[in-house]
């Protein structure tokens, strides 16, 4: 994709401007925006037939190509596939494109015999069926889900040429269903209940286990996405959603809660899923995702068309709460500027940053860098490694460079 | 559908609770939730084979029935189709669900030929294309869009059956695009000119006049819809999205912005969508969709299971602003309590909002009234015909009533 020059990007003003003004600037831009194609030309012939009727149930423009990208495996059933981050626009992600990670395959599952069972360490086992959640009181939040090993690739410094392979395991939602807590007040857990363990109605039945804490506090048992139901490879019908923790938790096709006096060291929070150190000792129930943030536009695989001024615009998150400020960089990280945040800003889900950017036709880095409303600020990919090794697999949440080169090209520029 | 009455509805906190509380809650509900059906048993079988593998597009369960809803005509391209409110959560309304209202049906439009042409009392006429509109600065809203006829069944008391069928004709989404005014300054709009016109390239044409001030306002030309392109049945690839105003003056498949010194009198702001009053004369450019609200569940086509306290929940919204405050009555209108507000709040969106009603089995009148945050105040229906008469087809922001008869079974209300 070529990223053209642009006139004109002083954020736009969302209240009315006197007409004087706004005369003078677009005088101002006449001549710039000649980099645009532009010409009086009359408007172009349309269609004159009549077009499609009205139908039940819309799809997107057969000239739309964005997708999912995942790379051929012989066991497609225990792959991910990532959201091309570059080509989608706003917070929400569109959910055909919500990033997947499966172990087991997306299991077909005919809702209305699907049950939730909370059991274990409660005084009143019960089952639940999915139009009996449905009818209790539900609540419906706004929040990204990102997966550990989301940029995995990077910890060695550059390696995946383009955002959706670098950080495509993440996607942004929202979510309705039921809050946990409320579930399990009316199954009674008991004191001694300290943590639980969720699974899934896939074929390898995956399981986390969670301080019961989290679940009384946020954990939703989510039907819904986007205003419908819950996609068949985001668990339908029924997935945890646990607000900000690693993906992995927000177990999909859930079937099942038993409540527990310890975790329950699944192989899924055992032999996966822990973050390995440069001692070899292994860091266990790392659930947070930590505050990050990267440049979806421009970034690797993009061209600038010449010097001039560019929109940077990209997304941060945390796991910890709201963006608080995000950075960019296009020094390499030696000075910082604030980006501009669009609202909504909302705790625990994408936030959308933009940027303008002047660049003089030289080389240039450029970087993100988010803090949170706890004051965790993004790291250097050095700093992680400082203290992490590099043998981790999970939880990367360092600063993303992006090189651009004098002839515009942008490539991955982790150092 | 059959809504059950539930044991708890009081608002589950989304901070920690004391285990003391938690358990006493617990046990307090307990012989209520006999209500749902419980059972002391092991976790169903569940498919033990591997499902389906990763995808680079998803789509929706096989399962899943809700569609748009529209009754067979004889010319379903100038026809409309509304939106599954009874059965969709959340304030984001799947792409797929959105209502449509089309005058010359869908066009079949390649975004790689289509143009947005900017001329008429200005500077420099200027013809964009698609992607050279992608590449200026964006911005993203989540903002309703409500067809000025939605509800127009009810002007004259009950008609419709459900909520679907009365006010299907709102749905809300994460919209992208550019500002039209950085557009309509870099052409150079002149001082006289007080008025656009913007046309759509569908088969007839349709064209609507907007003051100027407004598009300098918050005005949107936009190309993403829930984080991909528009849907086709939405614009695809332009539309006009114009915050908080009428449906039909967001444009589809925009393809002339004009800017004149005096609206354009075209058909769709003459012959149509005008408001005819009980003197016989019209309204004219009444583009502001005012405060309302409605209870989607329970309503029209739902029936109680018998006394009990249920979880009554809604929509509102504001062409205006804000919503500020939603009440709910269930008496008719004599009392009200205020609802709950779920975040995010955000102006010229749909809000959603829940109540906790304890339902003690007689009939009763359930009612939504919402204020937006100028301090207008939803009308009942002989409100709005004491000034509107009943000739009106347009604008019907009127409080909705559902009927709860002794049996359970919920119908239109409006008297």
């Amino acid at each position: 994709m070529i990223v053209r020059a642009m006139a004109d990007l002083s954020p736009s003003g969302t209240t009315a401007r006197s007409r004087r003004w706004f005369l003078g600037l677009g005088a101002a831009l006449g001549s710039a925006l000649a980099a645009c194609r532009a010409k009086q030309a009359p408007p172009p012939v349309e269609p004159r037939a009549l077009g499609a009727p009205i139908s039940p149930y819309g799809s997107r423009s057969r000239f739309e190509k964005p997708l999912r990208f995942f790379r051929p495996t012989t066991i497609p059933e225990e792959a991910s596939s990532r959201t091309p981050l570059h080509d989608t626009y706003g917070i929400i992600t569109p959910s055909s494109l919500h990033f997947e990670r499966h172990h087991g395959g997306v299991p077909d599952i005919d809702p209305s015999g699907h049950t939730l069972t909370i059991h274990g360490l409660v005084d009143r086992p019960l089952v639940f069926s999915v139009d009996e959640l449905k009818r209790l009181p539900s609540v419906s939040r706004i929040l990204f889900l990102e997966c550990s090993g989301n940029s995995a690739s990077e910890w060695k410094g550059a390696n995946e040429p383009d955002v959706q392979r670098a950080h495509g395991l993440t996607s942004c939602s929202e979510w309705t269903g039921v809050w946990l807590s409320r579930l399990l007040r009316e199954c009674g857990a008991q004191p001694k209940g300290t943590w639980i363990l969720a699974e899934g109605a896939d074929a390898c039945k995956l399981a986390r286990s969670l301080p019961i804490a989290k679940a009384m506090l946020d954990v939703l048992v989510a039907y819904g996405q986007n205003g419908e139901a819950l996609r068949p490879e985001q668990g339908y019908p029924l997935r945890l959603i646990v607000p900000g923790w690693e993906g992995n938790v927000n177990v999909k096709w859930l079937r099942r809660i038993k409540v527990l006096d310890q975790p329950a060291m699944t192989r899924w929070e055992t032999s996966k899923y822990t973050d390995l150190l440069a001692d070899g000792t292994a860091r266990q129930f790392t659930f947070d995702m930590d505050a990050k943030s990267v440049i979806t536009r421009p970034s690797g695989g993009d061209t600038l068309a010449g010097p001039g001024i560019y929109e940077v615009t990209g997304l941060a998150w945390s796991g910890r709460g709201a963006i608080a400020r995000v950075e960019v960089s296009a020094d390499g990280g030696r000075s910082w500027t604030n980006a501009i945040l669009q609202e909504p800003v909302l705790p625990r889900a994408h936030a959308r940053f933009t940027w303008s950017w002047h660049w003089d036709g030289h080389d240039a880095i450029l970087q993100s860098r988010c803090t949170d409303d706890t004051g965790y600020v993004q790291p250097p990919r050095t700093d992680l490694v400082a203290v992490r090794g590099v043998n981790s697999n999970y939880h990367n949440n360092a600063i993303q460079s992006w090189m651009v080169a004098a002839d515009g090209k942008v490539t991955n520029g982790n150092a």
